[in-house]
């Protein structure tokens, strides 16, 4: 599908709509403005590895919808995303797709964009790497690109700011209890955020995250010089 | 009275205990790890000052209770402080003041302590500075180490942690509708949290601040830096 035809931009529309009705509610480290940032994140990269690989071909259709939809049904959200949808049992693993398909997307352009959506989580790709790189492999670059973008906006400045504002927001019943404390956003550096620099997909995503991953390092610097007074 | 007096040092305990029982269930901005930073702070200050003027007395008990009793009363989570305390008509103004009563602490100490933590707020200071001014110039200089050491604790990389804690956890019910975003807490740098180290009143705190207000610059120029994709 043509992403400068009428029919894509309707259905981008009609599915950004559906994100803000999903995510609205949501604190301010997983909302629209989350959403759309990975989105601009996302065709950057497109464009920058399109010019580095002209023979690789990206579908620009699935990488902007999966972008736009990749936090539809995430598990840390669903209980809102139940209420903001009115129903009782949503699917989280096919909500993209029935979205899409009401909206009068192809059964493909469904199929692939809910895959793509379904494996960007980054628990996901811990739990088993090898179907996230078999399924990149096998015809799905658009899935690097997507969660290459998801991952620079955990990072950097950004990152940093989205994981304080998730602590504040949701994070209580993550903790210990009376272990609510900013310390375990630090800890989150170490045992996740750091990391994704090392797991990206594109060179276009690894470039920018050593720019951002370098500024995880710097903040923790000033971190622990404040904390030892 | 001499900190180092097992009276001082049970008044003190029973405090810490006082403050821990009001603010346990606050999110990690406002919590009881933050008070002590800032009673740290204030010690580490008291020291510096008296180093290098030898001639100035502080009390040094005003200012370890006042820096940690200093959030006790706070408007933004008063209707919190209610419900720890139980009581139905708590008095912000004299909060500090009764319980130190209750612990057997002088009526001239708990009325100075009260005294200081009454002035610490920025909006209180906003409203007229020359309050704050007088009163210190009055033999409130324990007023200025206290205040010091909140606001240190309000900026540099621990500072810019809180207040994205902050605006997860309470940020929403001060925002317009629509429009609970991190935004908000870069621009509160510029409207608050940069003006800080003008308003230091000790040499030190200055120091400190220069150093932690320069870490504030740099980051939001990071965040420039990402927000324009």
């Amino acid at each position: 599908m043509d992403t400068s035809s009428q029919e894509f931009q309707k259905l981008y529309s009609a599915m950004s709509a559906f994100v803000t009705e999903c995510m609205s509610g949501h604190d301010p480290s997983h909302n629209p403005a989350h959403v759309h940032r990975v989105v601009a994140l996302a065709e950057k990269i497109l464009a920058s590895e399109q010019s580095k690989k002209p023979t690789k071909q990206f579908n620009e259709a699935e990488v902007k919808l999966a972008a736009l939809l990749h936090d539809i049904g995430d598990r840390k959200y669903i209980s809102k995303l139940d209420t903001a949808s009115g129903t009782e049992a949503v699917d989280p693993t096919t909500m993209v797709k029935h979205a899409l398909l009401a909206q009068g997307a192809s059964a493909d352009l469904a199929g692939r964009v809910q895959t793509v959506v379904s494996h960007v989580s980054y628990t996901t790709e811990c739990k088993d790497p090898s179907v996230i790189r078999n399924l990149i492999a096998e015809g799905y670059g658009e899935l690097a690109i997507v969660q290459d973008a998801d991952r620079l906006d955990a990072i950097g400045a950004i990152g940093i700011g989205r994981c304080f504002t998730f602590l504040g927001a949701v994070g209580k019943k993550y903790c210990e209890e009376g272990k609510w404390e900013m310390g375990n956003s630090i800890e989150h550096f170490g045992d996740k955020l750091e990391k994704l620099e090392g797991m990206m997909k594109t060179q276009t995503g690894r470039e920018m995250a050593k720019i951002r991953t370098e500024r995880l390092r710097v903040f923790k610097g000033w971190w622990e010089d404040e904390m030892h007074i």
